[in-house]
């Protein structure tokens, strides 16, 4: 048995692109309206032995729709929605991230604002920085790029991000709303949304599955857990201390790991036929590529594409939909803060 | 195989008191200082099959030691902590609930406030007596007693009780706080509490330990599942859409029912030894009864008891930790409010 589907983001692949119609995506994706994007979101190798929804037409995504909203948006009311980063030291890793969303900015046509404070800049440096974008009426998203150097006091510079602008949806407020049944929170987290989209989009039923999440991080973890049982899922959560996470994960119909180690799930924690979100990144030395490293995720592809019947890879899976949803909430508080419809 | 403790406050109960040494609990209840309480909170029956922890040896507590914080408090800097009800409408379950929250109240020393509204009262007329008591100094925790009438709108109705006063915890800042890593919410909702301080107090290692959540209400369900993973447990949620129910409780080391159905958890769901809390309070009739029903719980205690090792029996086991619980986020508060250590 091997993957039956691969999300990807490969646009260099010469597969015939199979994509499903999209489901429950929410309405600024919904069609695709032909404004070119440079890199396709999601390109499947064909399916190989399981065949997910194999009756779905071809369709194709792109940004397109979240394009044309920052249009009319222009148009009717003359407000651009306006992303500002702030990106701390000189991690190159960090700068990159920073890099590729100031280009998804571009794309899209949001106006994006960069600060780069140098490693040794003080706590207080950052905190004018975040208050002038607070106070930004042009400023709509603010990012603040983790991690940050260790003489400062993350969780008191993230509080300083004003909610209304907290497009990564990190604030206790939104991950409070975010676990309350009934409540709503004003933005998701990116990553984890963007795992719950991609599942989405391929048509994979989420309802009154068995979820295992691996990982309980503020920023993936824990939100993707409690967006999966927002979505009726049976979670549960793999985590350092849990002692026997292969025979946990060997029951998950889906399986989102997001721990940060290397290949850390086998292909022998899968249950054939299981769907698998990849969100580790994780650099690993590699003589024959330029950089001196490549990167892999927390999954050992080889393995688990043989067993799954859907899998991300790393690079090119997860990611790409992060930084979508993340232009995905600066267009959606531009629009509240505005009234815009 | 049967329970080797049943956790209760059967007071009357003529067995020997066997309770064991107190770990990790809070500050707060961590000695007897000999204030009588009318009700020993614990008093388990001897162990029958499983013994856990038979070497420790007994102890007992009371409610004593925030009795005594009170009187210090009192002593030092002349304020009472006060705790202030709302109650709307006629539901006897609800006015039997404020009563015991009342009596709690007088017997450690902490003044009580209530306010009896009509069930036609209006939503205005709620909103107007948490106003009051969030401007209240000698107001120092502030509960609504749930449900209200149909006609008024829960969520706006919490949302207005001041987060410094929030005694419940259901404030969705303190929710996510909870549920966030390196946070600290201002309360920890007061059921889930307990739930968690009970086997604490029966020195259950939590950490590393299989859990099963059956529920997910904002109220039980969904905090007490934040709190085990906070201790170390690998946690799953079990709700109305989950396939096999019986098969993933039967893996928990400790189950948690919180669903509100009679007997819905059997003796076949609890793995030998495992440890039951049962939060479920079910009316069921009861001719033989002054009041026409008796309460009894999720789980099917005559069968369950054959299996786990420890189980809270329905009334008296998670109802009285509440209530201690309660007490104690008020302590907690006006302590706060008052910069009083």
């Amino acid at each position: 048995m091997s993957a039956s589907m691969v999300f990807t983001d490969c646009s260099s692949s010469t597969n015939a692109a199979r994509l499903l119609p999209l489901r429950r995506r929410s309405p600024l994706l919904r069609t695709n309206n032909g404004v070119v994007f440079p890199r396709r979101l999601i390109n499947p190798i064909p399916p190989r032995s399981l065949a997910i929804h194999s009756s779905s037409s071809p369709s194709q995504l792109s940004w397109g729709e979240i394009a044309a909203e920052v249009l009319r948006m222009k148009d009717a009311i003359g407000t651009v929605p306006g992303l500002a980063v702030i990106l701390v030291g000189d991690r190159e890793e960090s700068a990159t991230y920073v890099s590729k969303k100031k280009e998804a900015c571009e794309v899209v046509g949001i106006n994006s604002f960069e600060v780069h404070l140098p490693e040794d800049a003080t706590e207080q440096e950052v905190l004018n920085s975040i208050s002038g974008f607070n106070e930004d009426p042009s400023v709509h998203g603010i990012l603040v790029q983790l991690p940050l150097p260790s003489h400062m006091d993350e969780q008191n510079i993230l509080n300083a991000v004003s909610i209304e602008k907290d497009v990564d949806g990190f604030h206790p407020l939104n991950i409070g709303c975010l676990a309350m049944r009934g409540r709503e929170p004003l933005f998701v987290p990116c990553t984890p949304k963007g795992c719950i989209e991609l599942l989405h989009r391929y048509g994979i039923p989420i309802k009154g599955k068995r979820a295992v999440v691996i990982g309980r991080s503020n920023i993936v973890g824990m939100p993707v857990a409690l967006l999966l049982q927002r979505e009726d899922a049976t979670v549960s959560i793999v985590h350092s201390r849990t002692k026997n996470p292969e025979e946990l994960t060997r029951q998950a119909d889906i399986v989102i790991a997001a721990v940060g180690k290397t290949n850390m799930v086998r292909g022998s924690w899968i249950k054939p036929g299981a769907v698998v979100i990849d969100v580790g990144i994780n650099p690993v030395e590699d003589k024959k590529k330029l950089s001196g490293f490549r990167l892999v995720g927390d999954v050992c592809y080889k393995e688990a594409k043989e067993i799954a019947s859907a899998i991300t890879p790393v690079p090119g899976g997860v990611g790409p939909m992060t930084i979508a949803m993340l232009l995905c909430n600066t267009l959606i508080s531009a629009k509240r803060i505005h009234n815009f419809q």
